[in-house]
């Protein structure tokens, strides 16, 4: 379902009211003409308009005789709004819930290196009250020479890691080709930044049967960010947990600028829990505590939290890392916050920190 | 003081290297070579150059023979940065103190339209436990066709409200013209985000005897917020409060992204105090509350918000005016926040709020 | 003049409709209602309204009970546009004619240092064919260590190479207080990227009795440029020469991204000549001549290109700036693209290069 | 290859430099020490640093005690770039040639719908004197309600329209899963901009043995496309021809902002051809004569423009697309221009025209 309206110019006629009518009627749109009184003046006309979306964008209506302006007034999702569910939800994942009223932590490394490191990284992430494992086995990297994981040997490693920590994992799928290999390991699939708008992975992770991290593209708006949900929704599942890691721009004093409003708006449009990501969109050390605590006081449904070991030999983004003595306060620090706030954090935290 | 790292090309010769230290002397700048190994490779010669910013602007040396990259590595502010002071600082502005461990809250209407409605805004702010009057006399608008605010008439309530509420006023001074007249009647002078590079205004505003609040461009980086700074500082003043309000994204769903990230690093590299402005960064009531609380999370040393007691029929900006039943409960939550966050609030609030 | 279009939420009732028509005709506003018919649906309730642009702002309407979505659609100037005046302008300048029709080449330092210099930069120009010649005798600069320009004694210099060169002259003026002064000595007044919002000034150079050539503000929208214009033109003048000169994207490589479309589209909505500077958008020596070529493909008015005797040894941005070896071929180019556009070039030109 | 300067703080000591080497080393990096004189100060010791990419971005040197400032000097890209091949490469597409010297026309329509409407097109671009034919069978579309190709059928439509025409296909390929099948099909396999970094398709097309358009990403950098197209070259193939789109910013006016200082730029980076899309950068039809001049201006070796017989009935971005008695005169314009500027155009455009 799509809306537009069409201002008519002051000296349109009624001739050109009836060419955009029928314009619109030719495309299998409907139309209805209303009329607005401007101070002081003649008025104006103008065209209400639905149907569907690639036809009406077809429309040469902005070059018709008469036309002034031309304004779109769209939903191009409905599963994932709260005009389809008004409540939020709660995604499960390997029995631990994200969404309203509790706080999520997720954590571990930003890539999988060796059973080692990530053994290590969960302890560290469980000791803090983590109630999830973070790690990429398939790494994005924008550079050829980078280190792309260690693939289907991390998921093991992972899998592994879950099975003696109790920590459900959270792991990006980079390929269609992927999606099943992926899903037989991991607990719930992650979509990175880079393929927000990679349709065809999309689809495929809403039908494979698990829950579905959805990371905000980057160069993303809010509403691009919710299509690439229904996606997802549309392919089969409902189970979508949305992560704001940062946008693009002309800032060069951090990797990307986390739009820490974009939290609290997408909780207002859609139903589906919303987690921030303070470790890539910093891309420093030194924000993810302040990010993190942001997150909380804006309302986050939990966030991710890089964590290693040993930072200074990761392998992937070692910069913006933790280390336990370094996640154990601010994990402390953002219970208080939640509690502050009235919200209850996520009951198997403490089950496992024990 | 400059600072710039030329890195030769694999094939510069001795000739080269001398040919871009002469170039740089002839510039009146200092350059030093030294070398660097590369992995399995022959290495790659690099000079540091340092000395006047203009001169070293104008040097070709990206263009000369055997030159690969050239990085500068400058520092263009100094009496505002931690390097001049180590301690952060507080600025006071008629016996009310921002900075370290206090939380500030500056609330008022975003323009002065009646002495009714700004006493009414005042009280507002007052009873919510604010410690400073916010209020447009002279109105930044991107339109001549909008209000443009009451000039001095404002700049005489903004000073009769003060006297009966005790709440010293921060207002905007858009003109080198206008600035004794502002700072005649005002506590603290405020420069707009259209004015952050407004370079003979802020030479003014420094020399004019008053405390600044410096906003940020909604288009400019955080070094060059920090450099409008040092145009302050360097005309006579260092009581300068920094104030975060949102940065133009291609994000259309806010009029500007908050960016967050930008408290703690201003924090970092200035040790001047670093407010928000959620008011104006989201352009949303409904964001007020979360970006507020997101701002204490980060480490703001205050908040400046925009309330009217009738918004419907604010002059300037009513789509983003709290009202007082809206105030009162979310100075409640800062206070809260404060304190988990081991910090007081300023003093005042409590004589005031009484 | 303003437009704003309600789209009611599909179960707003009729009360909620009366009541939104209430609030607009509070505030001075008219409201009309029509109704959109929805596929398959059953319909929706929109409201027109015209107003005052300050008091629109104010309403609340966004969060009035049934109300869907707000849209505006507002022409915020009026002077400038076409529908004020639909053949295109033409701007003289001390005998030189910027407009349809023709391509006019303005060309000078970036700074002027010195009459040798200013003088020896006026015979390059002039002898590439330039009819204007630029010079900034005030300086912009971000850091408050860089060199700000010669002042008063920069104009002298200005005024007597253009009695010397016949070529009238364009500089930057940075301050109200400045105005009477530059409009002394010059033949138009330049507002530069990072005024383009200073309300005051625009207004002072619209008073000045000369015309104004407007930068587009490195960070504003075209129509945010337009109401710019609109400000100087209510101001007392129409005779305004718009000048692109880049906008700040995430893009590192040049210094701004030069926004080759908003040429056709200025020229579209508004009927005043646009020039565009293929210097400073780009930043970079190598970029002047594509980017001027480019500008002249596009249709553009004119270009306005930094030169210097010795760029090495300038004071400012002498890493873009070109020497008279580099001007001529450009111009001679630039001379070709426009007779096979269809265009001819300013006629001084050849009797001056003469 | 990596290459990273360390600049130490003023007070760092001799240990605080050995620590960082250490640390350096530790990573598999090599270190060199070196010295800057600063005017009228002590100096600054710097390190220079060189070893793989993601051990670099691990090391905590940021926040080693003694250290100022991390600066990173890298060339990420090789195969494609200007040092690996010095001339300008062209790259041939079924007997067509893209490259330097030449101007090549590639038209036809943004989404394959029917053979009827196909075939018109081509016949459209051919008379224009396009070389190629554009079209979409896979299309990526933000809403998943809108019309998303007609997958192979569009294929085989595109490839009986080329056997009837001449005209080589370049089409887009969307998923790892169809390049085999695309590839089977089409003369030349197009990557989209939301997929610039799809690294597994970019590995998947360059080993398809069919040559590559790659189209910039809307928020990706100039290097970021760069090492995309790295991606491709390392799978198999330097056949690769980059295509500017334009770029994402805060300007509403245009869909995306042609960042035609990219053509250039990426022509002095990499030998690789560079074309531009004046379609879907501008998204209106009124901007595609304009922005297809300068591109030509600029220096592209080509423009890929979107074509319909009938765009008011075009099912995708028909508000874009020429008509034949739009395409020819502008086609006409594009001669003249690349004559003017000394390049003739591709051979085969005047025998297909015949």
């Amino acid at each position: 379902m799509s809306l537009m309206v069409i201002v008519m110019s002051p000296d349109a006629t009624a001739d050109d009211v009836d060419a955009v009518v029928a314009a619109v009627e030719s495309a299998g749109g409907e139309a209805s003409v209303g009329r607005l009184s401007v101070a002081g003046g003649s008025g104006r006309t103008f065209i209400g308009v639905t149907g569907d979306l690639a036809l009406i964008d077809a429309l040469r209506i902005d070059e018709m005789r008469g036309v002034g302006r031309v304004r779109r007034v769209s939903t191009s999702y409905k599963l994932v709004s709260r005009e389809h569910r008004t409540e939020r939800s709660t995604v499960e994942v390997g029995g631990v819930t994200i969404g309203p009223g509790t706080f999520t932590l997720i954590a571990g490394p930003c890539a999988v290196e060796s059973a080692a490191q990530t053994t290590e990284a969960a302890q560290i992430a469980r000791s803090a009250g983590a109630t999830m494992l973070r790690g990429g086995a398939f790494k994005p990297r924008t550079s050829p020479y980078a280190f792309q994981g260690l693939g289907e040997a991390g998921l093991k490693i992972l899998a592994d890691v879950r099975d003696r920590t109790g920590l459900p994992v959270v792991t990006e799928v980079l390929s269609v080709r992927d999606v099943e290999l992926v899903a037989s390991y991991a607990d719930m699939l992650q979509i990175g930044t880079r393929s927000m708008q990679n349709f065809p992975l999309l689809q495929a992770v809403g039908a494979a049967g698990r829950p579905v991290l959805l990371k905000r593209g980057m160069m993303n708006t809010i509403e691009e960010w919710l299509m690439a949900a229904e996606y997802i929704a549309r392919a089969g599942t409902l189970d979508i947990v949305l992560c704001e890691r940062g946008i693009r721009t002309f800032e060069p004093a951090t990797r990307n600028t986390l739009d820490i409003a974009a939290v609290p708006l997408a909780q207002h449009l859609s139903h589906l829990p919303v987690i921030v990501d303070p470790s890539h969109s910093g891309g420093r050390r030194d924000l993810v505590a302040p990010l993190s605590r942001a997150a909380v006081a804006a309302g986050a449904d939990g966030v991710i939290i890089d964590v290693h070991p040993r930072p200074e030999q990761a392998r992937c983004d070692g910069g913006q890392a933790l280390t336990g003595p370094e996640l154990l306060p601010l994990a402390r620090q953002l219970d208080d916050l939640t509690t502050v706030l009235g919200r209850t954090t996520a009951a198997p935290r403490y089950r496992l920190a024990g």
